[in-house]
């Protein structure tokens, strides 16, 4: 199903960058849990563009809930998330409906959709659309939370500038849920930051490294094969636009490790199994161990940039240069880790429905 | 759902790595796809461990279709492979039952299926069911073939040593499906060998990196959002054991790109829309753009290494060693190449019949 | 997926009787099918009650599009449906919350929500969710004229009165689109309002067997087994509150006839297979066999009846007596009628988009 | 999915009636159920045919499990159910493939897959495929049971013979699972043994209607909309050969019922909801209300008869007269009460997984 994904726990997508509205429906979610406005619009606030880093658009991103909440507790039916699209302007964009932009979706679509999507601002393939994911996946992490699981996501690399890794997760993810820009050390936070209004300023943008961890998820959910944890979750998370890479624990590292130092080792302590090491991600056979859930996601630079680029008029078939202009990030890198942040969040509730039942995350 | 994946075209696997047989069953393939039996036992050749790397068991891997085939042609209904086992040595594993292996699926499984699974071999855990998967994988590949579509990987490094990347695709594709083992680069591919054979004899193992590239692909097919080919192929691809790390085009270097160095500049080669390089891997938006689709896959250690290890007796939460004996690979990455070509062309052929038809696929 | 239906074409329902809003999203439609707001509108007034027959809520109904629809044309991407509640007066419900009245989901909602489900006019559960289904049923069905496939609905049988049965079927779906109350017999048609103006009188409601025919779908869609025309169908209808039938062609009649009276003999006409009968309904081994399809369904008594009922307050578990106030229709079965051929469109343009590509169904 | 239906207990369907083996895959059962062979020896026994009522064909059935069960528990991981074709006479057929059975699958066979489908004893549409689902249902009847659930199916009516209502619901599920003949009524059961001996001696088939009631069944289980109790039920239902109308409670009788007739009174006995009457079946909204299942499914003459029948050849398009020999059923109602008991068991199964999650069912 093509905008829709989770088994009991569920997520539909609409909308267009530049449409009327765009929302989320987020079905199966357990009776009973709270929904907290004001966590909500907090969320939101982590995506939207950062005034010093990003596009001049300016969404106030208000979430109306139209559906499934009664008296401040969801109610098991379908909630459906509304946000209006306030700061359009598509002018913009109108001689663009023809011009593949490099590193968009513009020529794929056209070769999909046969010149009928909404092009505007990238329509429906829009980064804008993760707002819904966001507005859904904050009811998802209270959901966990109230069950004692946490998650967090820092930027673990940007333009070529390193974040510390994860220490004391549990802090770290306190830490990360106030910060306005991921990056858990104070001066490589400063760097990034940098780097990013350097790019800007040469008309240019940069990607990054996301690091994510999960703790309190308890262990044995998920599937041998085709429902193993790695595979929703990526499944989830490669959905969101601009992400090429991901990888479990140590991923690519462990490719070149030998079997006697990538193994992770047994142990009891106070009469819980837990591992020496979590070189493994906390995931053995597509189901969790009851260790941190550990994953990294890479971001491509957004595509969007203001120097001149060979392309193609897909209508006509012929070779054209394109300069654009319009409001453009130099960098989503910090808007996207509250986007993994609610991806996750929104397959561990469906892995949790599926292995404990619709009533589990509720009350 | 558990053990099936594939929407329109659908693969379910079932079976033991100890038990009576193990297989999987086939369904939506398109009716009039020849099937040649020579190449199901080729692809399961490659899947079989080589003698000086691997471990002595040796499965014959006879592949019996009992459904879906008349005549030497697909019919159109479920397609069932059945690979008796024949070689199964249980007692090596009869004291395993209750200690956890390090790296191994034995305690996640303990705690999902509380003690009632089969742990002879890894059970349903074991990279022996990826058989089943070769199997399928053949009919799918020659139902691509047929269109023009083709598909090959090569270890693009292990152990520390480096393959040459992909150059003329094409003919590297046409070389690897000759090649027991993946390696382009003839020095480097004994290298590898060699170092494989070393950790074998230093009771260890290696992981490695494998690369697939697929060409002819047509433009405009998968999803924004969550069908997004990034997507169904890396849930495809992290079912496959021992994966932990999937990126598309660059990956993971993208993230440290400029926006400027990762865009993939359009231009018209003879009516056809090019790109002048390909660090998005043929997919952007989720979509195909025509260009080859290229992704990597990493593949930890084998986690079954001759070393002693600490780790848990999971039945009396006790502390202990483990000293394994028995028959194990020191790599299988080698093996796994056929495997991550097989779930690729099925992820594939799904997505073909779900944007061109049931009928598409056929004669 | 509870409120999501479909593979390739899927249909997602969301809202409260209510609540703020009730709406629909579709998704997988094929870009570039003409949305044609006029008849939208047209067929939301099918499903509206008849000032005398019927409850006094008045809902305008207006459906606004959110997003996947441009200049006129559908872009491919998830089509979402707004209505808005506006004539609602939910202090008629409020006494309600605790006692199950008979026929209705009260009870069981409490057992599955434990009472945070929205009670008020029957919440989620309301036939007025339904008004989703007919928008977006509105599109498919103009996908589907197209393609030269029409859909018709006639009230068979209500309160004991009995419509003649298809004959000239093509002219039979003409005359149906242009009539409110959708019984092709006039004199027929006239008791069958008063039977139920009758029952409204007396405080009462009844029920009706609908029969529904399609023209023009093409021989060859369908599956064996689980996606048998008839499952796919049977599991939408059933999904329409108050349907608690189903059967295809002679249905239970078949269950009583001889083979050698079921059977449908095949004959050529003008170079196209026909069967001399149609007891079959069209469909043989779950697959369409180009005749027309046809099926009944029956639609319950509406369970909101003014007369004294005994039942139970299930929060304090006692034995009480209910007398209802409020608005209340005395049958639905006119109004669902539309529902039915929204739902069977919504099936049969998964089925044609499954069998013939994402494309077919466009321009 | 084609043969595959189910979310978290799925059953995979595979074979044809003349090929090597048919089978089923049984996903996701809860580990710790036990598995008596006995039973599903027993349960294979009530599908066979009846020797004075049935087709010569003399199947074993003898089923193999090939994985998912060890030391006579499932193990939570797939069952796979293999049973061999023996006694296949296909010289019976080999006329066959050019002429369109009327009532049989064959043209629309053709339809779909071009030529290629096995035709032999109806390929895959055979009712032989079912064994498949009542060795699979077996395993779901005896989890069922361990909670309290018990599931029964009597002939109703058969060649215009009607046999007794439920009366009392435990008591005739107790009997019916030791009668080869499932008839309550022991004057009427040999009255339809008669009538169906009769029609085979004229060279016809009779059909008829089966009536199911399920006990034991919580309330609070199912889902408003699309997967409603109803939805789930009938598309299970629908997919076995032959059904062609399925009616939950008092179905197409609740049509012509007052609502005052039809409504279901609630009332406390022993601290438990009943209701008076059960005209709704026990499902209201979609979701079970602790009362029993009830559903009646007509199942339509076999379409083999020995009578001359006008029909076509489909490969040269010209009218044609047939006049089949070999081995036919007169009937299959009695043997499809046990494939109702298995597909309704099966989705059961399904649904409690779905609402209490994986280890539901277990031990």
């Amino acid at each position: 199903m093509k905008n829709t994904y989770g088994e009991s726990v569920s997520i539909t997508l609409f909308g267009e960058s530049h449409g009327v509205a765009i929302g989320a429906i987020l079905d199966g979610m357990a009776p009973g849990i709270p929904v907290n406005e004001a966590f909500i619009a907090e969320q939101m606030n982590k995506r939207k563009s950062i005034a010093s880093l990003s596009t001049p658009r300016r969404e106030t991103d208000r979430v109306q809930i139209l559906s499934g909440v009664v008296n401040g507790y969801t109610t098991g039916t379908p909630i459906t998330f509304l946000i209006e699209n306030a700061d359009t302007k598509s002018c913009d964009y109108s001689e663009l409906s023809e011009i593949a932009r490099p590193g968009h979706a513009d020529y794929t679509a056209y070769c999909k959709y046969h010149g009928y999507a909404d092009t505007r601002g990238g329509g429906h393939f829009s980064g804008r659309i993760t707002a819904g994911l966001v507005a859904a996946g904050a009811i998802a992490l209270t959901a966990l939370q109230n069950k004692g699981i946490y998650i967090g996501t820092h930027i673990s690399s940007c333009a070529g500038i390193h974040d510390r890794t994860f220490e004391n997760i549990e802090k770290d993810i306190e830490t990360l849920s106030h910060l306005p820009f991921a990056v858990l050390d104070d001066i490589q936070s400063k760097k990034m930051q940098e780097s990013i209004q350097k790019a800007r300023n040469e008309g240019d943008s940069v990607g990054g490294v996301l690091e994510t961890a999960v703790i309190g998820f308890p262990a044995g959910v998920g599937e041998p094969w085709f429902d193993s944890l790695e595979s929703v979750l990526s499944h989830a998370i490669f959905s969101v636009p601009a992400v090429k890479g991901v990888e479990f624990g140590d991923g690519f590292t462990l490719a070149s490790l030998y079997g006697s130092q990538a193994n992770d080792a047994f142990y009891m302590e106070n009469q819980t199994v837990k591992t020496m090491t979590n070189h493994c991600g906390g995931i053995l056979g597509g189901i969790s161990n009851g260790m941190p859930i550990l994953f990294r996601t890479a971001i491509k630079p957004t595509p969007s940039i203001f120097k001149e680029q060979n392309t193609i008029n897909f209508k006509n078939n012929e070779n054209t240069v394109l300069s654009l202009s319009g409001r453009h990030d130099p960098a989503i890198v910090h808007r996207a880790r509250v986007v993994i942040d609610s991806v996750t969040a929104l397959v561990l509730c469906d892995q949790l429905a599926l292995r404990y039942g619709t009533d589990y995350l509720g009350d």
